[in-house]
């Protein structure tokens, strides 16, 4: 039911090469012509058992500064966990230049050899405004800001 | 290899219903925490031949205004046309409420009976900032905006 369009065929700190089957590079004509790309993948390395969980700790706020107590437990569809009954994951990337089947891509989260399903360019049309979220997430994100002006600050 | 973990129940002008099967529930604990969510769905009516299709026009822009003329020839990963190698859909929708395990939602573009892969909340920190995207995507993104804006003159 599910098929293959490509796979990642590199990644260096989420500096990366996705791959698209020769079969599909008709599908990426004009792709070029936008910066960030949806990826839409399939962890084929989740096994049965994560497949059925449906509770989970956001575990991947401790990288961070969280600490696992403070983090919620809440069901995984309010989550991206990689365990979930339909391991599908979505990563919005930068593209850096598409060399024939070859995507080259900044902030990609996925490990070599992940096997991809689809492809999508993104266009800012797709993010709601007024979004209202979780209130642990609004601490994560604010976290998030703290780290990012730490890095840049003048 | 896909599980489907529910379907759209009823869509009304995009005010709809969707049905989780009950023994996915457990994983949307938490989830009304958050005024909207990332729907993954499967649009099984795709014919094989569909799913071959490579190159498209985006003739969704049409209701806009756009004449088909007009609109490119673009590759299939450009845009969101259901006619791809994986039907998979991904929709954005307003999460009015949630009853156990029904989600009624708002802004749905899903035909009623369409399964349900996965549900992820909707967080801002998921859009880049510094989107460049195609020439037709920002004349398609420009009339959206006079549109509205005829909508709410004042």
């Amino acid at each position: 039911m599910l098929k293959y369009i490509g796979i990642v065929r590199e990644n260096k700190d989420g500096k990366g090469i996705i791959e698209i089957y020769k079969e599909y590079i008709q599908g990426l004509y004009k792709l070029e012509e936008f910066s960030h790309i949806i990826v839409i993948s399939w962890l084929n390395k989740v096994s049965e058992e994560q497949r059925n969980t449906l509770i989970v700790r956001p575990r991947g706020l401790l990288k961070y500064g969280f600490r696992l107590e403070d983090l919620p437990e809440v069901g995984v569809f309010c989550t991206d966990s990689p365990h979930r009954p339909n391991p599908i994951a979505i990563s919005i990337v930068r593209l850096i230049k598409r060399q024939e089947n070859l995507l080259h891509v900044e902030d990609l989260d996925l490990f070599e050899e992940t096997p991809i399903l689809d492809i999508k360019a993104f266009t800012p049309a797709r993010c709601p405004d007024d979004v209202k979220v979780s209130k642990w997430v609004e601490e994560f994100e604010k976290k998030l800001e703290e780290i990012k002006r730490k890095k840049t600050p003048f």
